[in-house]
């Protein structure tokens, strides 16, 4: 079923709910599993909202669209390649992501995210979409200039590791088919990217049972998928949004 | 003070407590702030051992000791060179560390482990050792053949990730000057690894302070500090165990 999640704070206390117009729907029970709606509604003014999962962890793809492959003439991956995102870096809708203490150019890389919704060990590709909750909007924050100025090792963690530097949300979306979706990047209100996620060298089931080879994925778990053509800099002040029809609009100011 | 901690399981309930003697006392409130005794005593085969922390990440060195790198002709690094170990490896000590469902070499490396004690963030090196509650045991336990597989992305993460890959414990020993530890790693009772945490290319004080820079460290938090000399590899039904004289040894079965 196409429902929209999202777990907010209201009154110091965490909650969750669905979406449906303009009003928060709150739930209690499981996110993930068995849920029922509590009979209270919030307008959206009403509730600070946070990340939409909670996440053990954040495994976030490289060199996995086609498009940006082909551009940056990148060899064709043999298996999914990936980092993890430190907790410290997981931001809500409408924070800042703050410009970190080093110096060097910031990039927006507006991608898909991909919400656990049941423990995944070793599971079959045809089994995979099974262990989906659903999906949100990612921005995988990177200090480009860190990644690559130690020859012998790439910081891939550190430079995508800062305090704020993984704003997902608003919600997390359910019942869509990933194959039909498009991320569009907005960077103080101009289009940076727009790319589809059927041109994924791994798709969204390729990418759970694979990964859930190696690391059990637990329910609240995130899978950045990577970013295609259009990445781009942020400076002090900038509004990035991701933009995923379906889903909604990501939406965080830099600095 | 000198003290050894360590985290339990007693029937269904977590709990924490120091080791005296055969003993562990145990503690209520918060492990790394105000704690007092609650009369109750266990002894070992009472207790299941947990994590002697619940880390929000395990942040793993590369290349930070001198004579590891010089065997290997490392560059020397200009600053901290660092992965996360994923949430899935972390395991106990006692537990077994299970073979991955792939193929490859699987080796250990014995290594001290920072437990962080107060919230870092962009701490001085002259404060850092303020932020420590302790020092553990750990195993980063590697997928050797995996690492470099792919020539245009090194997986470590990946390599380094795998459920159980993260053994770590038996205690938190605070109170200890690190520069004075040894770490000695066993392999089926013989003597593999040997080594002086003063041969570190960075401290402790300058690895908490320069990651402190990047990401806020949290309670409970462990940077693992890298190893040295005398990895090797695992047969399944091996015993590793990993001692540093004042905190304890850590020891887990493999396959």
């Amino acid at each position: 079923m196409e429902q929209r999640w999202l777990r907010f704070d209201f009154a110091g206390k965490v909650g969750f709910g669905t979406v449906e117009g303009d009003q928060v729907h709150e739930h209690r029970g499981d996110m993930y599993g068995d849920s029922e709606a509590t009979g209270r509604v919030f307008g959206p003014a009403d509730l600070k909202l946070l990340t939409p999962s909670e996440p053990s962890k954040v495994i976030a793809l490289w060199n996995n669209f086609h498009a940006l492959g082909a551009k940056l003439s990148l060899p064709v991956p043999a298996e999914p390649l990936y980092l993890l995102k430190s907790p410290n870096s997981y931001l809500a809708h409408g924070e800042a992501v703050r410009k970190p203490r080093c110096d060097g150019k910031v990039v927006f890389e507006g991608e898909l995210g991909i919400v656990i919704g049941k423990t995944a060990t070793a599971v079959a590709e045809a089994d995979a979409l099974d262990h989906v909750f659903g999906y949100t909007c990612a921005n995988d924050v990177t200090v480009a200039d860190i990644l690559q100025r130690d020859a012998s090792f790439t910081q891939w963690v550190r430079a995508k590791g800062f305090d704020t530097f993984c704003p997902m949300g608003p919600v997390v979306a359910t019942g869509l088919d990933p194959a039909t979706l498009r991320v569009r990047t907005l960077l103080d209100g101009e289009m940076r990217q727009d790319y589809p996620i059927s041109d994924m060298r791994f798709s969204v089931g390729e990418l759970v049972s694979l990964i859930s080879q190696d690391m059990t994925l637990n329910p609240g778990d995130v899978i950045l998928c990577g970013t295609s053509l259009g990445v781009g800099s942020m400076k002090p002040g900038s509004l990035v949004e991701v933009e995923i029809a379906g889903i909604g609009k990501l939406s965080n100011r830099f600095g």
